[in-house]
């Protein structure tokens, strides 16, 4: 069961920048930053709220590390902007597979490795009226404690 | 000051279809639905979570009513997809008129009325590195009650 708005990932082409902007116009902070090679990306996450599942919802700022990254496509495609929507659920994998099983293309067999050691998967976005869709097991939940 | 996502906005072409599909796949509920002349839309209000700060994250699903809405134009340009995101605040005002002085540009002279009665402006998304960026004051606070 998704159970709050885990984060919104927004891509860019400077992370640094980026973070300059959230943190300087709102004062935003930047809670736990890491590079996933996987994904080719580095990222930022800003924590913007506690939710009432025990979780959080955060910004997750994305510059790709590799032209051939999806987020390097996606960004010569259509610009700096909202690349993806992602929702906290406990249960990735029993939610990707009910998801699956509706008619839904999820991206990946197995869930994989996410923000600060969640467990996540992609729903395609031509199956979820035009947004690309991450869920997301935090790898502890309610743990807010930043790295 | 921005205490929560307060909503992740989404453009639809048919607004009872994409219901469903969030209905259908996630479970998810309309908590309220409305029409905005003003902003040329009807809109669905998926409530997702609690936030710590007393209020709520909603997806806002929007079909256009008029051909001349400027979501009928973002459609026309980009297909269905996440049309804007929105932080809330209890002070839109105070706000917006801080974030004016630090060079960002406000849509609004004065905030408008927005969904449950609420009181919104927007950001130009090309001071906020491409993200269409809403500020919100709901009406009553914690208000939780569907309409």
């Amino acid at each position: 069961m998704l159970t709050r708005i885990d984060h919104i990932g927004i891509a860019c082409r400077d992370l640094e920048a980026t973070v300059d902007f959230y943190s300087r116009t709102y004062g935003f902070q930047v809670f736990h930053t890491e590079v996933n090679q996987e994904q080719g990306v580095r990222e930022a996450m800003l924590r913007i709220n506690g939710t009432d599942d025990g979780g959080a919802s955060y910004l997750q700022l994305l510059e790709p590390i590799r032209e051939d990254s999806a987020v390097a496509k996606w960004l010569a495609k259509n610009g700096e902007g909202v690349h993806h929507i992602a929702f906290g659920t406990e249960d990735v994998d029993g939610d990707s597979e009910a998801i699956r099983d509706k008619g839904v293309r999820v991206l990946y067999d197995e869930p994989r490795r996410g923000s600060m050691d969640s467990r996540i998967t992609f729903l395609h976005p031509k199956d979820c009226h035009g947004v690309l869709t991450e869920l997301v097991t935090s790898a502890t939940p309610g743990d807010d404690e930043a790295h």
